[in-house]
């Protein structure tokens, strides 16, 4: 381990992924990148957390059915979401009955979970991992802010929180046998997609208390883990097709790339390479000003866009760091600003393919 | 992986443990086990989301004090707690600035971070990590129950949450290279503790609704975490000196015990050495009929009269389950039952000490 880098020696394969929207998300200029656009936000359930976990069950079950494996196969289950005691995912576990290991990472679940997953098949410690995250706009709003019934307004810079999940079968050996079987049917062009390192976070607090500027709250801790990657494996932005944050928004992004400005990153590099899962999910104009926030913004952009756009080849090496603001319900009433966190997982696409 | 059990080939070393607990868990019977019993529950902090950070903040730093490291020296650090977002947790590591993974299994936490922890130590992805997980009887209740103000009523079954936090650092080759030197200091007798597997649990849902009932939502989850164990590494009861449950309570426990039974262990191999934490951490005739439960309840029992056994060698291995119920704050008022949940670790002296 390079100080806060986990190498991958055995470089475990993503062997699939499934994307899962409501219908704002599909209507957006990523729509056509999810395995699945909802036209029901309730996704038929009576509650909306319900709702959340109904959804990032059809992510999982999709993932394991896309991987050809069965749900047997599967040894362990990794899963987070935001909501009070990871609500979501601990009822979905209980359905899917994998052994399973709850996260909370706030919306850097995403690639917290699957840097965990892919220690879990690196190192031998089982063969098969599935990891997931979501958000739901309904139970977050709830939750954190006020119920849908209220009307609340929020500010332009405020991000609306996606309906969304992803999910990710990661694999070891075994799986890549299996991995090198699937690839000579039908999908035989497809690359095969490794995870060779990862970076885990460092909290880090830039002093905001305002719960509608989580972009500004983020954006320390994901450039502290994109420069402690760097500094650990000695790459740079050329290194990579894209590096690719979370949730920060149109105010977080231009915040992350003013700091990596002053650390010496050249902006040309940024503006080529640079990519925000949270300014890319929505339509603008479509009244979020603020782009999109959650756990499923990144889970449903990395396990959509990215994870098929490296299959497809059009990306060889992305840098994907999914971004969390680790405020809890109550803690803006008790006065305390917003702890921002960042993990970051590099794929690429195996050049033995 | 034998199906649900990771084995540890490179047997990490739990270097120190450290425990802490309120005023009430002081004056039980493990009071003179914990390494720190605070006279003031508030902990000098404002609100109990603060004192429950602070104590937990408090025991991380005394383990990592104890392991004779710096903070510099640890290069994860793995929490969880039962508060929305894991609040203690979140603004703990903030504090404490490592590299940082949130997890939350509700009151299995410590083991779920002992079993991550070793994996990362034994898989050589770090040298060091440290794992913990707290709980506080006022934050506890106000976020599941009501506010103490209200001053609740419970009936006896129902037990009591652990005002308490444990925290251990574990470490792979490097650590124990330095666990070796630490044991030529006064502390020359003290036993070297190693994890040598760990078994993830599946969730396990016995129906109950009433969230009173917590021993009897778990012990199902519990004994299954047991039985897997047992058939991924051919042991039994016979292999332990001691085989402990996190926070059953007296009704969860003569439960498990009944499903143990069922499942053909001997009941005298059980009355000899099946305990569980939150029996042993109140005195019963003091107002705490249902006994002990939390995060808080394994993590200091472990961390504090478990450790400290081992190191005095009167017990040479054990099987410590945390046990969590996945509750949330409202799916007990969406009519949903009480999922439950527990992750097995198997600690032994060192033979080679």
């Amino acid at each position: 381990m390079g100080r806060q880098t986990f190498i991958f020696h055995n470089k475990p394969v993503v062997l699939s992924a499934f994307s899962i929207v409501g219908e704002k998300e599909g209507q957006g200029p990523m729509g056509h990148w999810f395995d699945h656009v909802s036209d029901d936000d309730t996704f038929g359930e009576p509650t909306w957390e319900k709702s959340e976990s109904k959804m990032l069950r059809l992510a999982v079950e999709g993932a394991i059915k896309k991987s050809g494996k069965t749900k047997d196969d599967i040894d362990i289950l990794l899963s987070g979401d935001l909501l009070n005691q990871i609500m979501s995912s601990s009822f979905m576990a209980r359905d899917i009955d994998i052994p399973f290991i709850g996260l909370y990472g706030a919306c850097s679940t995403m690639t917290e979970s699957l840097m965990m997953a892919s220690i879990l098949t690196d190192g031998g410690y089982c063969d098969s991992a599935v990891n997931c995250a979501s958000s739901h706009f309904c139970s977050a709003e709830r939750q954190f802010r006020m119920p849908l019934e209220h009307g609340n307004q929020k500010p332009p810079c405020a991000p609306s929180t996606v309906i969304g999940a992803g999910a990710m079968v990661v694999s070891g050996k075994a799986g890549k046998r299996h991995c090198s079987g699937r690839n000579t049917g039908s999908d035989n062009r497809a690359g095969v997609i490794t995870v060779d390192c990862a970076t885990v976070g460092k909290i880090m607090d830039a002093g905001i208390k305002d719960s509608n500027e989580m972009g500004a709250a983020m954006a320390p801790a994901a450039v502290d883990t994109i420069l402690a990657h760097f500094r650990d494996t000695g790459r740079s932005f050329s290194h990579y097709d894209m590096v690719i944050t979370g949730d920060l928004g149109f105010t977080g992004k231009a915040i992350a790339m003013d700091i990596m400005k002053q650390a010496g990153i050249s902006e040309n590099q940024m503006r080529e390479k640079f990519q925000d899962c949270g300014t890319l999910i929505y339509d603008k104009a479509d009244g979020f000003e603020g782009g999109g926030s959650g756990c499923g913004c990144s889970a449903s952009i990395f396990a959509g866009y990215i994870y098929k756009r490296m299959q497809e080849k059009s990306l060889k090496r992305v840098l994907m760091l999914s971004t969390g603001a680790l405020l809890s319900t109550i803690s803006p009433f008790q006065g305390e600003s917003i702890p921002g966190i960042a993990h970051a997982v590099s794929l690429e696409v195996s050049e033995d393919d």
